[in-house]
């Protein structure tokens, strides 16, 4: 087979980019190692920035987001028992977020990628990547007990942390930057309308909490939880009950619960490998980043990348402009390490350490959490980088 | 002797202190261990906050602050190559800093003190509190051979870090929150004008710089200097050569350099204790706290303790508030930790950290730096705590 672009990875980033590329004239093939029901039966994030609901627009599949997904105009925040709203709309001169589950997100993609034809291989096993160094790269990949190749100009890699990608790029050319944090986020889906309007994003003495949501019918609960906990000891009750104990009386007291759709426990971990180009290999999404939950900016992310990706090779294709792929790494890398600051920022703000944290650094925690929350400079410091931070220009 | 209030320590908040309660009509005696020659022989800050100013405008003392000080409406910070001027003024809604050395506020407060007569006992040694747990403390110290005794209503501690007065206090009743920092500052002060209008904060790869200034013809230059840096190895030239290696070429270029005045070496600290009072004796400044000098607010803490203490103070006498007293503490502090929390971003954002900072946390340290001279909320940010944060009403 031959195509322009071969995409590594049918999750919303391989997807997106497909999608993006193919409404653009460019040719591509999205090669996954999963079943489509296994990618779609992956639960993550559920808050899209402006700029990635522009991208989904733009993709033109936004239909169903734009008549089903939540605008959420603010975020909520309690720390030391204050209750303090960020008027994120206000505070940004407009920019909201919109509540729609990545699930979904993915979903809606496969749905538009299958109508217009585009090919996607699934169950694709030993993915490898080949003369990314020369002029001709391809790929392969064995399914039915053979092994098929795939010859084209560039190869996006959107197949995770875990994925291929990364791995074929000479060790010696990549750095590593990770940060390990001292806790988990114990997550629990349910068909239960969430506690509250807006996500509350809340630090209390026995831990941090989030109440997210998917709809107006489905919530989301984390619970920061020590790193030693196993998931099969949290029945839902128990959970219900610690949910309770870190919120506000009256917000607990709100509280609809229900049983679990899904329950498991996540480590948070920041990571970013430079540079995020290899000859004709670009990484995109968390086959280069991850970030810890807080704040949602995973799939945001991964989206940024996809959106300088592709601007970059419709002016490739367009303009001959072979020269910006060469900018693809640093342009992304520039708005990465925001996104990573500000999950950093945001977990640092809300969780408790432990002993992670000495009295001194405890204190300054505090302290951040009373300028942040206490002065208009700080809210919109927050809002600012939770609506998600403006996308560079391209030259 | 006896008096209303007994003031241990004759440098700036303890004169300051001296001079507001005397206008107020509230008796004072300031008791020091030194000579005033001693006293103003210290080099210290130069740069005072709105709030600052207008305390020293409400004690009668700012005749020659307001006729020589500088008034600073921004200041430049200089990063990776990069120079931002921050323009306090226009981010703060009109505030701005006056450069005025700690020495010459230092001054006015002495001759105003002498000028109204109000005691002042200098080389007194040996101070010690008594009963300050009681109704009726007092202080003693030692002059000419004989011990001499105070009895008061109250005692401010406005002797320092190394004074008598948070010693006094029972070790068990206390709380001491320390960040110590790898690395000093270097200082030289020398009768050259300043390199530039505004101050500058430069992070350089061979270290931090501020270019200070104390008038338009005395300048203030500091080095970040490992901690095993002996000033005896710093002769003048190599001070002013490592100086223009730290700064872009066009300042580099401009500088006049001349003889020092002074020249040491000051370790970089953050320091509080909790609470600030004990029974009939309150912490004023540095005996309470220290910041690192990173932002100039040292002084300004110090002054902020005076504001409080002395409003508290004045409703006591006038009022009959004695409940006041024991707020003192709260909200003295509450102001401190976010003074202690801009002192310690500044630094951790402008310094080199050498081993300290792992790869992730330089690179948190750099995105630090993009985000907030990048962002308009950032410099907001970084404008309104240099500027000062407003003071809370007492009630």
């Amino acid at each position: 087979m031959k195509t322009q672009v071969a995409i590594i990875g049918a999750g919303p980033s391989g997807l997106l980019l497909g999608q993006l590329l193919h409404k653009a004239g460019i040719d591509n093939v999205i090669v996954e190692r999963q079943t489509p029901e296994y990618v779609l039966g992956r639960i993550r994030a559920g808050v899209l920035e402006q700029g990635t609901v522009d991208m989904l627009r733009e993709a033109g599949v936004a239909e169903r987001m734009d008549a089903e997904g939540l605008v959420h105009e603010g975020v909520e925040l309690i720390v030391d028992g204050r209750r303090v709203s960020i008027p994120l709309k206000e505070l940004t001169g407009g920019k909201t977020v919109v509540v729609y589950g990545q699930t979904e997100v993915t979903r809606d993609l496969m749905d538009a990628r299958r109508a217009v034809g585009a090919p996607t291989v699934y169950s694709a096993a030993d993915v490898q990547v080949h003369d990314i160094e020369g002029e001709r790269p391809y790929l392969t990949y064995e399914k039915d007990g053979q092994v098929h190749r795939i010859d084209c100009d560039y190869i996006a890699g959107c197949d995770g942390f875990h994925g291929v990608s990364r791995q074929s790029i000479p060790a010696e050319v990549l750095t590593h930057y990770e940060r390990i944090y001292p806790f988990g986020w114990l997550g629990l889906l349910s068909d239960t309308p969430p506690v509250n309007d807006e996500l509350i994003y809340a630090h209390h003495d026995r831990g941090f909490v989030l109440c997210s949501q998917r709809s107006r019918t489905r919530s989301r609960y984390y619970l920061q939880v020590p790193l030693s906990e196993k998931v099969e000891d949290w029945s839902d009750e128990r959970f219900w009950e610690e949910l309770k104990a870190r919120l506000p009386e009256d917000v607990a007291g709100r509280l609809v619960t229900g049983p679990s759709l899904e329950k498991s426990i996540a480590p948070l971990r920041s990571y970013v490998v430079e540079p995020m180009q290899y000859g004709k290999l670009f990484l995109v999404g968390d086959a280069a980043h991850i970030v810890p939950p807080t704040g949602a900016k995973g799939l945001n992310l991964a989206a940024s990348d996809v959106c300088y990706l592709y601007r970059i090779l419709v002016r490739v294709y367009r303009e001959g402009r072979t020269d910006l792929l060469a900018k693809y790494s640093e342009l992304a890398l520039r708005r990465i390490w925001k996104g990573e600051r500000f999950s950093w920022f945001m977990t640092n703000l809300l969780h408790d350490f432990g002993d992670d944290k000495d009295a001194w650094d405890r204190k300054m925690q505090q302290a951040d959490r009373e300028y942040y929350l206490g002065s208009h400079a700080g809210l919109v410091n927050i809002a600012e980088n939770y609506v998600g931070l403006p996308y560079e220009d391209i030259e």
